[in-house]
């Protein structure tokens, strides 16, 4: 992974090809192909784009992904654009009238895994803004990919749809360890936790808080349920032991005196 | 699920609050909007956005997500927006210097689920624009949530966050069904299988195929294992029969008196 380095460092790890077919705007273009650096694609391939190619808006909209942009390719047909491919999707929201096994991204990525790890060539179609793939180049592909949206609000732009497979990719591809971890200390040993109780339960006590005395078992066992659910680290059991100090000499300075426990509940 | 009618019917199924802090642009909180919308999510809230409420410009990148629009709740600090909530994620490419548990979108989906599921609120907090959450809102949160982008280019902007969120969601709440499926008939009982098979055959013993004879069998074995694969329907079985017949047909008709097998490969 190329961290902070410049494109020249990235590795290029095998994964399914994204294939625009017609694609109007350059902006959408330049959109998808972020989306696909996001999520560690590269092999960018647009079929008669409408505006040519190269195109600025795409430029500009690609943000940083310029080595997606640098490698895009462009092809006068759909045919042309995989034919070096063996396993393609074709991206749609609509259903259309012929056999085709549907999936869903996490179901498509997982094939696409299984392809792309096994040597091959693979590639997800996606198509124009206005109204998609037509049924010549869904017959083209092995399945149809579509995404779980809500019927009464599916409409993706290509980009959305292209981040959406390209994080389902990164996600069955095994790269989508996450760029940190929660850098959670072990919790601590249950000795420094049972010294944490037992300080807060003496000032507790010499605070009269257990009132009345028969309850104390129940209530003691309460705060020490509540006090061991946040696995708390050596260090935060220390920290904690520095507020209960810092509260009991603040009452201690105020009431030096008190010989007898208080028995104002705290 | 509404299907094709309007948003009267709409069904707020429970899920997590979407909580945007301090959004700088309109287009960015339709977008939001917009991506909730795709997966099922209404509930967006504000805090302190900078071009206050209502926004044109957030209605009208929110496209028909008028429903999630309309039930925008805009509040003055981020306590207020998630004070009914408990259990609240913080969206965040940046590691932090606490403890803090960190989840991928997946991960955080399904404590999500559990969550909701048990009757309880829930939210997703995304930050500004610019830089994020601050580390007093992080430190709110139960956990944090990052996406396994690749670390040369994770910029991923609010919406593009909010809908990988959405979809995990989606998925985890088990909603995830696709609007539509494959309607692939079943594959034809292997008597009809067998029919194709035979009819092939003898047509092509008729055409001489079977070359040299003592490889017939390997021969046919592979090309019953060919036309096995694709797992045809009945429709589909007649058709190629219907394709074998063609193409026969035309075949005898320009050689007619054809009474010993052809040598000739075809």
């Amino acid at each position: 992974m190329a961290g902070t380095d410049s494109t020249r460092d990235l590795q290029r790890r095998p994964g399914p090809a994204v294939v625009l077919v017609e694609p109007q705007l350059g902006e959408n273009i330049g959109a998808a192909a972020r989306a696909m650096a996001n999520f560690g694609l590269w092999d960018l391939r647009l079929v008669n784009p409408r505006d040519g190619w190269p195109n600025e808006k795409a430029v500009a909209n690609a943000s940083k992904a310029d080595h997606v942009i640098d490698a895009v390719r462009v092809f006068g047909s759909l045919e042309a654009a995989i034919a070096d491919l063996s396993l393609v999707f074709a991206t749609t929201a609509r259903p259309r009238d012929m056999f085709k096994p549907v999936f869903g991204p996490d179901e498509a990525a997982n094939r696409l895994t299984a392809h792309v790890m096994a040597g091959q060539g693979a590639g997800l179609l996606f198509g124009r803004e206005r109204w998609g793939l037509n049924n010549e180049e869904v017959a083209l592909s092995d399945a149809i990919v579509t995404l779980p949206v809500e019927p009464a609000f599916a409409s993706l732009n290509i980009a959305q749809a292209v981040l959406v497979l390209a994080y389902e990719w990164r996600r069955a591809s095994g790269a989508a360890e996450l760029p940190f971890s929660g850098n959670m200390d072990e919790p601590a040993p249950k000795a420094d936790l049972v010294g944490l109780f037992e300080h807060l339960e003496t000032e507790l006590d010499d605070a009269g808080f257990f009132n009345p005395p028969d309850k104390r078992p129940v209530m003691v066992n309460n705060l020490r349920s509540m006090l061991s659910r946040g696995q708390f680290n050596l260090q935060e059991v220390r920290t904690l032991r520095g507020v209960i100090a810092a509260l009991t000499r603040r009452h201690k300075r105020a009431n030096p005196s008190r010989a007898q426990p208080d028995r104002r509940k705290k």
